[in-house]
Formats: structure tokens, sequence, C-alpha cells
């Protein structure tokens, strides 16, 4: 087995030089160029390249409110796990999902709707600058759409990345036309660890 | 947009059929069937039937583990986020993830290792059943190579499923020549979110 020697601080610069090698010489602006990498980093996969839809200036606007200290609401622990919660709150900024909120099963229960919908209506109510990160369900994706022409939620950023086979692709095709920013993985790929790395590749772009 | 109508108790389901459907025939026995359609619905990537590798038995293995208390480490918090915590108590097992550890934090950077590569060491003095779950950092399986072959740990299954460019691929084949039970995501895919859902199917299999 013949490794290649890496010291640990410089793991991910190398993985980021093979990313761009392998892309052949595509490239992007900055920060759009690191938000795919990171994509890419995460998954292994190039598809990321070509499945990133980005409504204009979505990136820089996505930047400026993060470190303008805008929150961000996910879908599932799991992307709330995978945001650097440290440089977001050196911000001013804080992770919120409300999916295991006890309020929140038992209203999804009642009306027989997911826990995601009605933890994007719970979300509504935070006030200020707020970044949605959606990595696992449609349904939060339609709820938010719901939200938004009945005036009752304005995202200021939605990164629309679920998974999946059912009614996956057309929620992240109705979330963009909403007139919103978005970032949007189209296609059935992205996941909770996609929507987390978008938010990274954005806290971090400036300097870590 | 015309949407398939579908409960949300119907989703995971109707999401599995797609799935069969989409393998155009192709199966597997249980529960490996059950692991191999998991790690598809979570990252929409047909990939995976080919590139798991099990060692004999070892999705039976997994199973009997779990349901008889085995606790699960992981290398991430993503990884400990996404694996259904209440399931696993219900038999007996915890997951531990030790990455964010001031100790083990500490004595990575003094010795100029990796975070992940301490964290399994401090895992090998957990007692019982551990089924080892690594979705990101391939200097965790080199570290339980280094931790098994010199005694000091003996996982009871290793789920080696790091995801990216430097090392991955080596560290999944490395971690197969132990002679211990494995499952594996060859190749450069995985994530946390392979890893975890690998855990789930097994925390499933045999009914809710």
């Amino acid at each position: 087995m013949v490794l290649e020697i890496v010291k640990p601080e410089e793991i991910e610069k190398r993985s980021m030089e093979i990313i761009a090698s392998e892309l052949g010489g595509r490239t992007w602006e900055e920060p759009r160029f690191s938000i795919i990498k990171r994509c890419i980093h995460t998954s292994a996969d190039f598809e990321y390249a070509d499945s990133l839809a980005f409504s204009d200036d979505a990136e820089n606007i996505g930047v400026r409110l993060l470190r303008g200290g805008a929150h961000i609401v996910t879908d599932t622990k799991m992307a709330a796990a995978g945001i650097n919660k440290n440089r977001l709150k050196s911000f001013g900024g804080e992770v919120h999902c409300y999916i295991s909120d006890d309020d929140v099963i038992e209203e999804a229960r009642r009306r027989g709707v997911t826990r995601a919908a009605v933890a994007m209506e719970k979300a509504s109510a935070l006030e200020g600058d707020v970044v949605y990160a959606i990595g696992n369900a449609p349904t939060a994706l339609f709820s938010l759409c719901d939200l938004v022409r009945s005036g009752r939620a304005r995202p200021s950023l939605v990164i629309g990345a679920p998974v999946g086979f059912v009614n996956i692709i057309e929620s992240k095709e109705e979330i963009m036309k909403l007139g919103l920013p978005y970032i949007v993985a189209r296609g059935r790929k992205g996941g909770s660890n996609i929507a987390a790395t978008i938010c990274n590749a954005m806290l971090y772009y400036g300097g870590r």
C-alpha cells in the first residue's frame, strides 16, 4: 500500500487541488467555485459541478448574510451537526432545527403532515435574516413555498438540497420559482451533508 | 407541477419501491438488500449497489450485535446525529463520538495527528461489543488498523465509509485486510450519512 503522506492540516488543501485538477480546467467565479468544490469534496461526486443552480448573486448574498449574523434553519439534526457553529456564532448567528421538538411532533401527527413541514412553520417566527438549509425533506421546501406565498415567511436565502425519489425534483424546481435567492442542488441528489457544506463554504469564504 | 400524492408514512415505502424498480430486478438476500437500498435512498446514488463490500455474513453479524446492545462509535457528530439513537437505546446501545472532546483535540495538536485518529484510541477503552461507523476520516480507519494489529482494540464490526480524495480508497482496502467483520463502501464515495444509514438499516431490520 502506497500512501500519500499528507499532514492533517494539508489534507483539505490537497483534496481541493485534486478536485480542481479533475474538473479539467473548468472554473467558476468565487465564491461559487468554493461552494462547488466543497460539495464535491463532501460527496466525491462531480455531478455537483453541473447540478448546482444559483439565483442571481445568491452565493455573495449568502456570504454577506452569514457574515452579518443571519441565523440558519435546517430540516435535520444531521445538517445542523455538520454546520460549523463556532464559525457561525463568531458572526452572530445560530443554527435552529425544530424537527424533534415535542410540539412539532405532536402537531405533525395531528394534522397528518410531515414534521419537516411543521418545523418550517415554527421557524417562520424567527426574526431577522434567516438562511434555510434543507437537505432532506421535500415537504420542508413545499411548506416554505406555502409560507412565502401567504406572506408568513420571507427567507433571506434558501439552500434546497433534499435527496431522494418522491417529489424531490419537483420541490426544488418549485422553490426556484419564488423569486427568493436560492442555491439548489437540482435533480435527485443532495443530502444533509450537502446542505451543511454549502453553508460552511459560505461561512469559510474570505478566510477562516 | 404534478406531484405524486403520498402520505408522510408512505414516502419511504414508495421510495424503496422506486429504488427496487430502478435496480432492474437485481436483488440480494436480506438484510443486505435493505442496507443497499437504504444507502441508495440516502444518496440517490445507485453506485452503492456495486461499491458496498461485505465480509462473510457481516450484515447478519451487525444486526445481531446491535440487537444485542452493542455500542456504536462514530468519527463525526454528523454520523452520530444520523443514527436512530432511540432505536439503538431500546436494545441497550449508545452512540459515542469523541472528535470534539477537549482531551482529543489537545492530544491531536500535540502529536500532529488528526483528531479522528486520537478519537479511535480513546474509543478503544470501551468495553463490550463495539461497532465502529466511520464516514469521514481515513485516518480513523488507519488508526483502527494500528490499534487492532497491536492488540489494543478489537472492533466487533467496522463500517468503513470515508469519503474524499486523499488516502480514502487505501484506508478502506486496508481495513478489509484485518480479518474483522466489515461493511465497506469501496472507492471514493461514502460519507457520514452513509455510515449512519448502514447502522440504521441494521437497527431497523426485523421490524421497527
